[in-house]
């Protein structure tokens, strides 16, 4: 069977995800290619290594550039701090490699542009890492809203609540640090919600937003490393904060939809709690990822005596990505979705079609971002669309 | 056992609560005095003559002036539509009535500072109808805020959700009128959200909002009059919705907490979907009032291993309120909140001392209703608090 | 306006919940008569005479007999122990009065079955208290039933779990005395569980049980005094415990249906916890207690790719009783299901049909009780039918 | 690295299932040795073929005994319908394999007591399939009750249900068809709560059950065949079922708890709904594999004010296999927990000590099914453990 040569760039959390989703997609989704996890690059060598080894990689460089050249490569795979995304896609892309990059695409709209604009000039699938768009529930969500199941969308709700930062003796992070980290919350977990919002409602016209940064300095912690950036060796002392703990905004859509949006990490008790909700005229849903496996629907076309929000298990042969899993019932969980991406990539390349969400779906996710950044500098609201000029200039590349 | 004599004006949805909470508030909890349904006012002869029956009023008379004047009334409880609440109020307490008066409390902050003021200066006792300050479960939330459980509040998240809107085909009513409702959602829902708010974390320093009427005409219905308002006999054609669908809000607090608001009748599935959710550095908490017998609780004193949102049902003797209903695990319900809304009333009147929330919480909720409604026009943020001179004003009088 | 006047036997916490209904029936459900709290009954004058004057009765006295003699009395409601109603319901049968009567009916069903002789005899409406019928989303349930969306019932499961027995330092009580309470769980709560199964299923062919009675000796509660029966004054010593702590069952019911029932007093967490769930060949339903205004309904009949439980909130005007209380969204509590009670009851006697459940219901579930009873000690089924001789030989009369 | 070589027989939901866990044990838990997927059994040799390449097996046959015969082979999996499970582990043990075998053990408990000797004579690691008790949500309330949080144990309570029979219109399978599978829902279902049950609470004294099988005949499905088992070619026509579709039984645990167990292939809506409860003097436990992440604990230790159910998201570094996947709130799926278990499996093996549950705990569960079905004859109680001098026979071997 055709092979499909694979370079990982990044071992931490998502270098782990992308290691899974890569080494399971042909054992769930059979296709005419396999893909095979060729080299893994990293900075640090003795966790590289590990890393290299448990996760099963045949080898491993801590030159990103030179796995990223080699001809035996098929896909990149960006797994690194937002920091070094754009040089690593923009190289990925000119050298003719296939991508596939973590969230938030860039530092900012303007980065990711260039990296849509490399990719799209190089003729590449590119794709960004948004991987609760694979979320069987949420794949069911945008077919009932395709389906016209909820006619006009009146409201997207969207939290993503985390705690892990909630305690103010939480140690500093590379996380917290605004050169490498990007931004807090804000880029982290706004970034989901507006991919969601993106997929199932549409394009955002205007926002307004507030941030906070509750706790401004933590303790250095010893041993925290970002998984490819710059390392500090200097411990046990307050360190500054450079990025919202929280973020929240408003929102009109150009549908005419009302959106709320609000991440935090400093939410006790939420895990990962990314919930959303959306209203329209015939039905509605709610979701969240805690329990990622139930969809709520409530349609008004029900027997008004037994309408009501209905909990669906999608879990079923009839929901998508599951008949690739398990027989009715068994839930999925968090990595399962990297494997239906994953998968969802390979279909893609096979067919020659971009498949969705893309780096243009990132650089529009940084426009909206950066107007949330904008809006709380200003006060007022900002314009989260590009500008129709700016537009037309892409388009002519 | 002596007797509080009470006049009650208006007499549909609300009439029958208060009707209901006058009535058996000495059931419940038996005080010195117990409160006697004497008069009931309003403007519609034969349906105030059907509730008069009904709900056990021993007179009845359609002229409110004539009920708010009688000597033998201690109490005038006011349960007409916004636009008459500062007329009555202000003569109730002109005439050294104690007053209890349904939300917003005022048209606009204006009106409310007037009531305020007037009630402040006759002295009497005066009471604000936010009868989710009476839920049990909300009167233990404020007791774990108070007793540190939470320690800094670092969010407030308030959705107040209702549907009945939803279907575009739904019919023009008298609260979709700007001249008699005053607001829509925002003023109707907000209202409960932003007294909890307050409640609960305190007072707000800025807000910044938007509103919207996603369905600007709707056919009239036959037979909708307000309460207490304006008739129009004509039928069968489109009517001006000149209120709001939906209005949302970001907010700053005093303390440093961040707020989002959110109130909207579009939101399919949703009855009465008054939701909040507080965060601080030691705890959070969950409410919603469809399930308005459970708190949700999550400690960070918890063993981490065991540590999650605990659902206390609020129905135990240790809990507020409870001792006068039922033995544990007997869920109460909507009208109960009327019941101890109203005992509280009575509680305050013979100990002579005020009680909350009272007129100046109502002025302070209209000032934040007002402050959002300007940001929706200035597109910026507005302060939600009363200038400095406005309050020394007052405090003067 | 045409006046029934009540007597009650009983003023503790079932004596409260009557006295409210009674008081409360009119004002939601008016009818051509309105019900009048006359007289209470009970023996310990102090508390009796408290009970009248906080309940709202006109005149109280210690001789049961007495008040349910009277000739201005219409209703006779038995709020005592269970070893004291069959002597009273006899005695106001023969007097001619309507009957409600607290459940289980009878110590066994040996005395159910001469209280609805007594009752069928004198042509009196006879009503059980099983009150969680009157329960809003209870009665969509049969309604549900009734309507076929079920299709063919095939299983029953039934736990009613509380937790005040659960600590074993918890102090006797007159409820753990078989002499005066006839039973523990068993008898408290699965008759509840045994009523509603027979409302929704049907009646049982065959039981088989377990009942356990986990602490056997108690600490003696000072002060803790039947309502209504032999006083103790001794304190501070171990008591047997004489009653169960736990029953559990299998039932088959005559239409083929399985059923599982338990009831618990040592359910740890659980106050209130009434659960029922109920699967058929084309749909499901489930609910329980704390959240009395839910119910859960699965459906085969709707789209594969969205069937799911759904959470129907009975509190709109399409659900049963649901148009004499609130607007939509606003929940029921625990009182509420005896103010519909009392006004169904009220309902029958206008009309002069009998009203369910009655007496008949309440021997049926004394037979089940017994069928249970006498398992646990055979350890074999046992039939929970009244057998065919008995059922002609009553018939007859 | 050293590796261990596993034979697999069977290549269905099972084998698959088996086969992703040996793929992945490595990734998770890397240990000393690396699991091989060695050679794969099957009888259909095209679907054999099918699976061995899309599972990443190196070779495949159909000859299940020259697999397990090899020497190269470390450890034998046996994930076949119930019916040859004894002759595989048998010759598997007697080859001085590793045994892991799907559950239930044997179709009896004289076979699995066989197959326990077997092993026990070989001096093989062996260990049953009940994945459920690698939840880390349930080792998690393995620990909690093991470190005495839920005091003396009173009621275990527990339901499997399943509703893909619940059409009386779904078709026959071989599960349906005693000569393969054994049993019914009693043996698929109660299996897994009874081996839940022995690790959470202990051994059952005696049991008394019912089982039903509500459509007893259905249409022949085209295709249908065993995983490994005779096939059948004509179609088209109704077919006996001869296993139960549903059963439910009482159970008096040795350490005197009661116990209820019902399990339903009938139970409309629910698709994998394994439901324990756990009650004891001190805590309670809740849990139900649909959402597989949470636990829900509840201690009378807390205080009272806030006491209540928490929902434990068993997905911190702080519970049980949980460093071994990802970061807070990340939720596993079902695939998880056969990981879990490999890796356990491993472990053992590498140790030299016997793995829980294994084939004698499997053969204890054989023997409450066997029990419960006696009872269901004898329509009384029967003993669920071994007789005492089976035990010592057992013993000297």
């Amino acid at each position: 069977m055709r092979e499909l040569n694979v370079a990982l760039i990044g071992y931490n959390f998502m270098g782990k995800a992308h290691s899974y989703a890569i080494g399971n997609a042909a054992f769930f989704f059979p296709q005419e290619v396999k893909p095979v996890k060729k080299v893994i690059a990293g900075r640090n060598e003795p966790g590289l290594k590990r890393a290299a080894e448990q996760f099963g990689w045949q080898e491993y460089t801590t030159d990103w550039r030179e796995a990223v050249g080699r001809s035996d490569i098929d896909i990149v795979c960006i797994a690194t701090p937002t920091s070094s995304h754009k040089e690593i896609a923009v190289a990925a892309a000119k050298a003719g490699k296939h991508v596939l990059c973590e969230k938030p695409l860039g530092m900012n709209a303007g980065e990711a542009r260039q990296m849509w604009e490399a990719a799209h000039q190089a003729g590449v699938i590119h794709m960004i890492g948004h991987n609760y768009r694979r979320v069987p529930a949420i794949a069911l969500a945008k077919k009932l809203i395709d389906d016209g199941k909820l006619g006009d969308i009146y409201h997207f709700r969207g939290v993503y609540l985390q705690d892990w930062l909630s305690d103010p003796a939480a140690p500093m992070s590379w996380r917290l640090d605004k050169r490498i980290a990007g931004a807090g919350a804000h880029g982290d977990l706004n970034a989901h919600l507006i991919d969601l919002a993106r997929y199932l409602v549409g394009d955002m016209e205007r926002v307004v937003g507030m941030e906070k940064t509750f706790v401004t300095r933590r303790t250095k912690a010893l041993g925290d490393k970002p998984p490819h950036g710059e390392e500090n060796e200097e411990a046990d002392r307050l360190e500054d904060v450079t990025v919202d703990d929280a973020a929240a905004f408003l929102a009109r859509f150009k549908n005419g939809a009302l959106g709320t949006f609000e991440a935090s990490r400093m939410a006790g008790g939420r895990k990962n709690h990314e919930r959303i909700e959306i209203n329209g005229s015939k039905g509605s849903l709610a979701f969240h990822f805690e329990r990622m496996n139930e969809l709520e629907f409530w349609s008004r076309e029900d027997d008004p005596k037994t309408q009501g929000y209905r909990t669906i298990l999608a879990t079923e042969e009839v929901h998508p990505y599951m008949q690739a899993w398990w027989p009715p019932g068994h839930p999925l969980g968090y990595q399962n979705t990297f494997v239906n991406q994953f998968a969802d990539l390979i279909r893609a390349i096979l067919a020659g079609e971009q498949v969705q969400p893309n780096f243009y779906d990132g650089w529009m996710c940084n426009l909206v971002l950066d107007a949330v950044s904008r809006s709380v500098q200003s006060l007022t609201w900002e314009h989260a669309e590009p500008a129709a000029a700016e537009l037309h200039e892409t388009a002519g590349r």
